[in-house]
């Protein structure tokens, strides 16, 4: 029945109509020149691609793509349960086990998204007496765990260590949790870890960094930006990781002091009520890992990609960044022209990212190139003649 | 620096001391007898699984697991990027396409985790002027999104559709979302959908059903609770399905109108800002679902092994549930009874759930038994045999 005190006429909606607001939204993105559309790749797509998270080109590595053949096989397609039911195989023991011990770790925790294992973080470590200090331009999905967080959140200036510090000095709060990422995904600068480090020490805070982008990428043989910034095994230090960038695979990890990771299984949600990852993720994440051990300069290669990238772009008179890690970013004139530029370069043959508000933590539209370390001299010098050729005026 | 001005003594922490707290807490969880610890299984576990989700006992089926080795070795070990970047492949998109028609949706989008599909329908779909109206008991996952989302929320006492009339009735909100669990996960009951939805709709809500628990199990050949209910393809209704329990592998899913789909791919931050789901997994799912549409009996036996366990357990005098779909519950005298009772059926050879707060809705502890489809009638009274031996005193 309608009531006919309803307070709001939509209660009269029929069902068709329900979803109605959905398509007048889509008409306003449609026309600020927002709309995105699903692009599906086939196996062979031909392009030269500096558009994925591949920083060290092993997605299609044989030791990646035959381990993780080799756990579905062996294990099952999925986990079939939580990990605290069933869903904890030896495979997913014997990856948290290496994986903290490349990182110089005492444990990790691997998740079903790096998404996951952010929310896991910011959720399990924090309560209502705690003040979470968060960079502005943190990735969503810690923006999210902030959210998800019973917490205050002070969103931080980006990349300011010393406004970290006066943020803790001021608080009324018990604890403190200062969060930033370790590479920034979309213009690929590195957060200054050791100050910030400093700043949370300096008011008994602790520190959680998602290292994402440096996992492979930054630090000894790849190990990443907390070995980098001489923080990785600090008893105050939390890293999350993904396993679907640099290891070619899908999943996320919290690496951390054991006590951490024991606080994890018992307490985090999205640890607790998610399926565990499946064994063919965990078999390619531990095929990569082992890979990346046995030839450790993959990661050097990797960043001077990006410098070599970065120096030829700037040379042809394009605005690209300085690499921190194995990300280049190149600004565009704005949402239309980048996306037009993005297909340009798709039509001759490059695959590059293309980056729009609301992706973008400044506004500014930006093609975003990833240095993948198993590109050639040739395949650089390639794609960047086809970024010059097709550049937008004012670009 | 320390400042002497410290509104908090905490401020002074050491490093070492930072995460004392965690060990504290983990000191009360013990003493509430609430530990958990993770479990690693070996591949050859020869216990009889009755504590995974593996509802049709596909996860080690050949056709699961063959598609998922050979989609990592075409597709590559991971999906290399965010869905609207480089993350979809023409495998992503054939299983959305058949497991929309398959659920007769007009489409489908899929997520790393049924997780992430819960919280993407629950921000995506609502606003902060609507009232999402959702069931006491339902999944961390809808209640996370709940949380993430910018909305009003009505906590509904357990599947009764008439409160939910009542709450939609009483509202100044534009619009609303009814949430429900199709099947609720602890105990196995489902959920009144038919009732549901004629209370969203006399009232202009939407109504989100998590499937979970329903797809392989519920509805003609198990496609599904809404298909059951008389309500797939409705223009107000949208699931979410997981591909990691009766479809044997990982990941989540939305099915809805096509124009909900398109909001979810411009708009929802956990398919935007995360990686595509791994080939293997969305092979393995595929796979999955192929062997279903050929094999249509696989559901209807998952429900009859669920009724004959449940009647086989009460009739040895045990408080078992009756069960909706393919979930039995056992009544547990409490959590650390739970607990040995769980563990003594392991020792006996039977792997059962064991369900204690804060994973139980009604603070009840319980043992939880999946009646997978592939149980023989002897493996049945064998697992009747171990719960009946092992029950404690007031089971």
């Amino acid at each position: 029945m309608v009531h006919s005190s309803s307070p709001s006429t939509e209660q009269a909606l029929a069902p068709a109509a329900v979803f109605d607001w959905l398509d007048e939204a889509a008409e306003l993105r449609a026309r600020a020149g927002l709309t995105r559309t699903l692009r599906s790749r086939p196996a062979d797509d031909p392009v030269l691609d500096l558009a994925s998270n591949d920083y060290l080109g092993l997605v299609h590595h044989p030791a990646v793509t035959r381990a993780a053949a080799e756990a579905a096989l062996r294990w099952g397609g999925g986990a079939t349960g939580s990990r605290l039911v069933t869903g904890t195989t030896a495979l997913h023991t014997e990856l948290e086990t290496e994986l903290a011990e490349f990182c110089g770790a005492e444990a990790a925790l691997v998740f079903s998204s790096g998404y996951a294992a952010n929310l896991a973080a910011l959720t399990a470590l924090t309560d209502p007496d705690t003040l979470i200090v968060s960079d502005a331009y943190n990735h969503a999905s810690l923006i999210d765990g902030c959210r998800l967080s019973r917490s205050d959140v002070h969103r931080a200036p980006h990349n300011d260590p010393a406004a970290v510090g006066d943020a803790l000095a001021a608080r009324t709060h018990r604890r403190a949790l200062v969060v930033s990422d370790s590479v920034f995904s979309v213009d690929g600068n590195a957060a200054r870890l050791a100050e910030l480090s400093a700043a949370a020490r300096a008011h008994g805070a602790a520190l959680l960094v998602d290292d994402a982008h440096g996992l492979g990428v930054l630090g000894p043989g790849g190990s990443g930006a907390l070995a980098a910034a001489g923080l990785a095994g600090e008893p105050d230090t939390v890293a999350t990781v993904t396993l679907s960038k640099s290891l070619g695979s899908q999943g996320g990890a919290v690496l951390g002091p054991r006590r951490v990771i024991r606080h994890l299984i018992e307490t985090a949600r999205t640890f607790i009520f998610d399926t565990g990852l499946a064994p063919a993720a965990a078999g390619a994440a531990l095929g990569a890992l082992r890979l990346l051990r046995a030839e450790p300069h993959r990661a050097e290669r990797a960043r001077e990609v990006a410098r070599t990238l970065s120096a030829q772009l700037t040379a042809s008179g394009l605005h690209a960044s300085t690499p921190d890690a194995a990300v280049v970013s190149v600004r565009a004139p704005g949402p239309e022209a980048a996306v037009r530029w993005a297909a340009d370069c798709r039509t001759a043959g490059l695959a590059v990212g293309c980056f729009r508000p609301p992706s973008v933590p400044d506004g500014v539209s930006r093609l975003r190139l990833t240095a993948r370390g198993d590109l050639t001299d040739a395949q650089i010098a390639e794609a960047v003649g086809i970024i010059s050729r097709t550049a937008p005026a004012g670009a």
